[in-house]
């Protein structure tokens, strides 16, 4: 029985392993390359934290080390194919790398589906650079704007009349095109970007990475001189926290980005469609397609769209046809599952809702713990009532722990701490998005965490 | 007799009209659009000129209205799939754009290819944002490491042994990695980036739309004081004139990117296996595919190519999976092709051959023009003995046309002026990559003209 024990205990292990999200395996064996590991992804973390995937290594300040210092410790390697290595302990050496955003949790909805969902393309195809040169963005697809017209009108969560769409190697692509687009080119002094606090993490660096004459972040927008002209990010739902944001400088001056990558039924209730000049989104977190690097713009303003056009030709002269066609079949297929018997958006709401069930039963069980509440709202596309169900949880270490990231690294938990959002350091984000496997083991051991 | 000859010149007229690379219908019925196409043409071509990818219209100097404003003229909209419409004059009419170098003329090699070049991807597929968590280029899939790897070994044109491969959106962003990785971040004056003229005429603005405090066009590498720290570009074969380019500064604060799109066997003698620092490639140019945007640079120093990484990162999250997947089933493809009965490059080097001929012999034809000659080497590659056939043209107005791009524009054949590229109004760049037919309209063309 001890036996059969023994071996069941490592099969849960093996299986869990064999789905985690981003880890990887540490040994001594191979500090070379852990360094490298650590130190590419402290890189990642220092200079980018993009929307929900970035990863949490310091090399220099040892962080890292408190996390994994210890023969014990494992962080395994996987991919969606599986391969894995059993892990000794019950699974307690394992880091849980909570701080990125990997949008793995779709892949099983993606994998129940066919050849709806199947892209076949011939080596003669999509060879040019060009997609439709009578569109102010001649590489746009045109089956792709076909996708997002009609998917914003099923899901009504943004008016696409008399819009312009722009394409991008994903939304950051299409930020940096709006701050190129909206910022004077001749003017003296950079334009002044701001967003509220606490704000998406990767904001600062993308406006301010190659010292640009054009631009330059000024921080949160509660504390900006409305009598200066600038830029304000308005993320709603917000990044980190979930909460559905409004433009608060609210100066003369001002010019706004909407940043909508998480208006989607499966995190919020839809209130009605967004309307404003530039909104920005990305199928990274509408339909988990991180790696096709597709995200868009509906654009109200000609110029506008055409300035953010310059920018992406200048930068990569377009944007891959193939991963447009891809998205463009993707984003149909959600449209169509919409008439369907479960739709994607009924898929993704349920699986959010029962992680944010167990996420609050595992912080109900601990003091040391609190996360924001939402009151509900009614959706106007499911006709659900339901409070945000946000794609990462904004956790909060109560009482005397002041670095809640240090705290939770300290019991093997990567997040992202406050200070990355313009905000307290008593706050962590906490990815929502992984494979069950890994969220399992986070809310069981969240709980048992003393402090 | 006569009603036979006016079908027979109606059906070469379609036939020509057909495959016609990117060019639109003008009609005086729409202005409006008229207007913005050749408006967004104008931005594209002040603004961006990509490798043999641009558009030559101005709206605002009226040069382009010397081109079209005849309600004869037409520009006839096509895809490759052939919509037409009839030219009412034998093709007199027809705006002949070779500014751009949109690399189509390969299209009908990749029609031969059935399913090892086909690309079939399932809904679930590559939908993290990870591709090799060892890899400093974390967003790097392996089997595009592989495509590359071999291919480079097979032609034997690049060192790939012991250097990063990182992969870009098009070599358009390697460059701008470059740039960001080789410039330091705190120093007080931008980073000088020059190179030899004539230079490809988008390396002015790749450095500087974003007033980047970390490096600054300098111009002319010739003319460039050498005391002073510097990046240089070598671009070799060079765009536009297709030279054979070595490093001019030679400072001792020197630091190189090579260029190399253009350094395959359908292009130039493949002399030995280029071996320097950071070298660039992009499938664009060495198999036609524009449209993926994937380029590759081959890195030696580890810290830089970490950088580079970063710079992408930050910029656009990484590059797409799918078009990484395609590239390296293409490159794959062509590697296998050089085993077999005619390989990708035999077919694409008797093409370029052929088209050298004609332009040659169209040139010869009059005094008004004449190209730049390049004396045989042998291709360590082929074993044959030829001269370079570059992408593009470098054309010189003889006698006394001082303006060569404005005195084409006149006859209808729109190219890109020598001042793009830092050098002398007498020279236009012509692009050779376009389809059969426009090339042929462009050599019965050419010798016709009487200054």
């Amino acid at each position: 029985m001890a036996d059969f024990m023994f071996v069941l205990k490592n099969f849960l292990v093996v299986s869990l392993a064999m789905n985690m999200c981003l880890i990887w395996k540490i040994s001594y064996d191979d500090e070379e390359t852990l360094a490298s590991k650590w130190s590419s992804w402290g890189n990642l973390q220092q200079k980018l934290h993009f929307h929900g995937s970035c990863f949490n290594g310091e090399k220099n300040n040892g962080r890292l080390e408190d996390a994994h210092v210890s023969k014990r410790t494992q962080i395994l390697p996987t991919t969606s194919s599986g391969a894995a290595t059993v892990v000794p302990d019950g699974g307690e050496s394992v880091v849980i790398n909570l701080d990125h955003g990997d949008p793995t949790m779709y892949e099983n909805f993606w994998k129940q589906k066919g050849e709806e969902t199947t892209v076949i393309t011939s080596g003669w195809q999509h060879i040019s650079y060009f997609s439709d040169i009578k569109n102010v963005c001649w590489f746009l697809e045109p089956e792709l704007v076909s996708a997002v017209t009609r998917l914003h009108k099923v899901v009504g969560n943004a008016k696409t009349d008399g819009r312009h769409v722009v394409v991008g190697t994903g939304s950051s692509q299409l930020y940096q095109a709006a701050l190129f687009a909206l910022s004077p080119p001749n003017a003296s002094d950079p334009m002044n970007v701001v967003s509220a606090a606490p704000f998406y993490s990767s904001y600062p660096l993308m406006t301010d990475y190659l010292k640009s004459g054009l631009h330059k972040w000024a921080g949160d927008a509660y504390k900006f001189n409305k009598q200066n002209p600038y830029i304000e990010l308005v993320t709603s739902p917000n990044n980190p926290d979930g909460s559905t944001r409004q433009d608060v400088v609210k100066g003369h001056k001002g010019i706004l980005i909407h940043d909508l990558a998480y208006y989607w039924p499966q995190y919020t209730p839809i209130l009605s469609p967004a309307d404003y000049d530039i909104m920005l989104f990305t199928v990274s977190k509408s339909t988990g397609h991180a790696g096709t690097r597709i995200g868009w713009a509906l654009v109200k303003d000609r110029e506008v769209a055409k300035k953010m056009t310059t920018f992406i030709e200048i930068n990569t002269i377009g944007v891959s046809k193939d991963s447009q066609i891809r998205a463009a079949k993707i984003l149909q297929a959600v449209s169509d599952s919409c008439d369907g018997d479960e739709s994607f958006f009924d898929y993704s709401y349920k699986l959010m809702e029962k992680r944010w069930k167990k996420i609050r039963e595992a912080v109900d069980k601990t003091e040391l713990f609190s996360l924001p509440d939402f009151p509900p709202e009614i959706c106007s596309f499911s006709g659900r009532s339901f409070g945000q169900l946000p794609a990462f949880a904004w956790l909060k270490c109560e009482g005397d722990v002041d670095d809640c990231e240090g705290f939770l690294r300290r019991h093997k938990i990567l997040s992202r701490g406050g200070k990355h959002f313009g905000a307290s350091t008593k706050y962590v984000r906490i990815s929502m998005l992984c494979r069950d496997s890994e969220f399992e083991l986070f809310t069981k051991r969240l709980p048992a965490i003393i402090s």
